[in-house]
């Protein structure tokens, strides 16, 4: 079976950008649709991407003192209705169970959209002294909103996320939370899943319902539409107040807390595939890959292969996760593109005249590249080859997305750049919500965000050509 | 403040052990009520506990090639209904999502109680021959039963477990899986959360609905009332059959799969608390402690006091789950109250004199024993001790156990039994559901399970003096 016949029914990359998508999804096994509409069901392939990405940060934020919880999936309409902006957010999309135990309930629970509500009603419950202060809770857990068009990973109607929801004493060290975790997101981002962020803060259009300032980091995908990774927000007393979250402070004086919330969902598999896959597939980075390394033997039935496969098997998994392709009813092709498909970034192939030279043959799935390598040294050299594509990978996607970064002065060369080269734009901004919508009406591109890293570009807003001291990134998303 | 004063507001044991267990559920900080009733909100003490139960069993599943997966949490009613004795038996308890995105929805979506319909509509997708086998799958996730009398932890209407379910090529695969996995379970209750178990296979009456056979782990809490722990279930092809199932097998035949579910549940957390808790309030093993040992320095202001103190955190804290109690608003004698109400295993004290001494002083929560410790073997002794009271607290629970049960050969020594030594009761029964459910009736006592260890205690069965050759173990449950 060559190459081409084999992606046959993974739609071309370039052709229709989306149906690759879901090609991949579906036929590198990461996930599948099911009865419940909008909703997927997580295969092993895609489920250990997600545990490694939970266990890499997870082990963060406790380095940091941040612990566990876990709070009720349903959430009484009351409480939903306490903080103004936050239900006027969420309301729309919420799912309402009405009858449990065979009986209508007197007042309808939602299931969590996000627990702001009922983890600031227990807040205040255990809240007393500013020696009780800070609380560092988080949750890996599920969420519903009910969108009307879905995607797998990026837009489900149910995805698995971490919710992490601080109370502090001071704002100066909510603040400090709010952006350490934030970086979290960004070493997770661009350490282990190999894409490079942009970090800022949301405009006041696209903060979080409910939130005083919103920070994001903001990722570049193939096509050039921008996704939102990873969300860390600054509440202030926004929630504190209406769910009377106070302490007695130093001073002895009542005082309401100062809150954060961050969050990162599984939507971060759905960046792996578009910011690193191709034509033959998926692309693994290999810190995160839950297949670091297939061993293919080669004229798998001739004496002493397998043996020496099983051999070398023994030798690399202590530390390293390697998967032996002993399959009788499949070619050895078909076997180099499956793999290929299911994105593993490295191919061990071990035949019976590798064995004679003391050698096997590396294959890399970043670039294809053919390494010969003795077998007494496989250990250091998989090791350090799989930590050269992790780097390799990283680059590929910085390089293209300072390709498709453009610099726009006025709404023409903003327009030019998003159709000639789709991507992130830069331009200055007077700050006026006016001009976002315009810009968004006109264009279908949305602020991701106000960037860290200011750049001088001019004195003028790229909508209304009246004075503008901030820099904005702007892109399409999905 | 005098232990008496501290621990006032925990009601004794044996003058109301279900206060007792709210009081320490409260008070521990294990968990909390919340404005959604009938479901909890773990605290990060609680969730600790319940991420070391999951830790080992995650990899104690892995080892055995179980690979964790997700399934949405709402399932759609008429996938409910397919299989007739499960439906039978879960949908009173559901509760149903009826309006979503602001719309009434053509079809309710029960909340998952246990996902094996929603499952086998995948694996009947994905299935199609043999060599696809076996699919081996789990999840860690909640699920929710409309539970009318609920107990915080053990009958929460949301709670935390893990399910795991696998498909098999042959009857003889997947009878086998079912018993490794309940293996496990056993291995976890026993060895990490030192509670002795029965194996055994459930009644007729006490299965799985849908199940052609349950197994189950059952443990005997302080008060003498049984604890079904974890249960794994041997299906058959009760679920292949309607939800199609199906591939083909090794002759080129259509086959229906032989299928297998287990779980175990945030209750075990339940277990803990009431297998092993005294007046002083929790008592945890070393092994599932979320800390292990507290260091608490006396006289802390003197000089060199806390130095020292944190030189010995540092060395142990590699190996050790360890606290330091430096908090300078408590007393004391006030913290070694509250570090035996919390359950930790071992504190450590130490003061100047102890310093001067090369010195520290371990005393045990199981057995409040003193023991002096030379710094320069700390590690160690600390390594040793734990160990011995991670032994002695499942000696402690074998010989209550031992203790509490009692051989009935008719029903007057049933009650007898039940009435003076609250406990397990082992009995002949001759099979028939009519003597169970009259035993229950009159007894409140329910079958547990008919051990793997089967006694020969005589002929007759204990209610209706027929021909019995089954020994069946009783006990009253929570």
């Amino acid at each position: 079976m060559s190459k081409d016949e084999f992606v046959k029914d993974i739609t071309n990359i370039d052709d229709d950008f989306a149906r690759w998508y879901t090609d991949i999804v579906i036929k590198a096994e990461l996930a599948d649709y099911t009865a419940t509409k909008g909703c997927i069901a997580i295969r092993p392939y895609g489920f250990a991407i997600w545990e490694n990405i939970k266990d890499y940060t997870d082990k963060k934020f406790k380095e940091t003192g941040i612990q566990n919880v876990y709070f009720p999936e349903l959430i009484p309409e009351s409480l939903l209705q306490k903080e103004k902006d936050h239900v006027k957010g969420f309301a729309p999309e919420v799912a309402w169970v009405t009858n449990a135990g065979g009986q209508d309930l007197d007042e309808r629970l939602c299931l969590r959209p996000t627990s702001e509500t009922i983890i600031s009603t227990m807040y205040s419950k255990w809240l007393s002294s500013w020696r009780d202060l800070p609380f560092l809770y988080n949750q890996w857990c599920s969420v519903l909103r009910w969108e009307k068009e879905t995607k797998p990973f990026l837009r489900s109607r149910e995805f698995l996320w971490q919710e992490g929801h601080t109370i502090h004493e001071t704002e100066k060290e909510a603040r400090e939370r709010t952006l350490l975790m934030l970086n979290i997101y960004a070493d997770v981002i661009e350490n282990l899943l190999a894409i490079p962020v942009i970090k800022g803060i949301k405009t006041e259009t696209e903060k979080f319902a409910g939130a005083e300032e919103t920070y994001t980091v903001e990722t570049l995908m193939y096509d050039g539409r921008a996704l939102q990774s990873a969300t860390s927000h600054y509440f202030g007393q926004n929630f504190s107040k209406p769910f009377d979250i106070k302490f007695q402070n130093r001073n002895g004086q009542e005082e309401y807390a100062y809150q954060t919330s961050f969050g990162m969902t599984t939507r971060l598999i759905g960046a792996i595939i578009m910011a690193h896959g191709d034509n033959r597939g998926l692309k693994l980075p290999p810190k995160v890959a839950p297949i670091q390394a297939v061993i293919v033997p080669i004229a798998m039935k001739k004496e002493g292969v397998l043996d020496k496969v099983n051999e070398i098997y023994e030798k690399l998994k202590t530390n390293f996760r390697i998967k032996v392709d002993d399959r009788e009813q499949y070619s050895t092709g078909y076997k180099f593109n499956d793999w290929e498909m299911r994105g593993v970034p490295l191919r061990i192939e071990i035949g019976p005249r590798d064995i004679e030279n003391n050698k096997c043959v590396f294959v890399r799935r970043d670039n294809f590249e053919k390494i010969e390598v003795n077998l007494d040294e496989i250990e250091e050299k998989l090791a350090e080859i799989l930590d050269d594509i992790q780097k390799n990978m990283y680059n590929l996607c910085l390089e293209r997305m300072n390709n498709k970064t453009s610099v726009a002065h006025n709404m023409d060369e903003f327009k030019n750049a998003l159709n000639t080269n789709q991507g992130f734009i830069k331009t200055m901004w007077c700050g006026s919500a006016d001009c976002e919508n315009k810009i968004h009406e006109e264009t279908g591109a949305k602020s991701r965000c106000l960037p860290f890293e200011q750049e001088h570009l001019g004195d003028t807003c790229v909508y209304c050509g009246k004075k503008a001291d901030k820099m904005v990134i702007w892109g399409r998303q999905y």
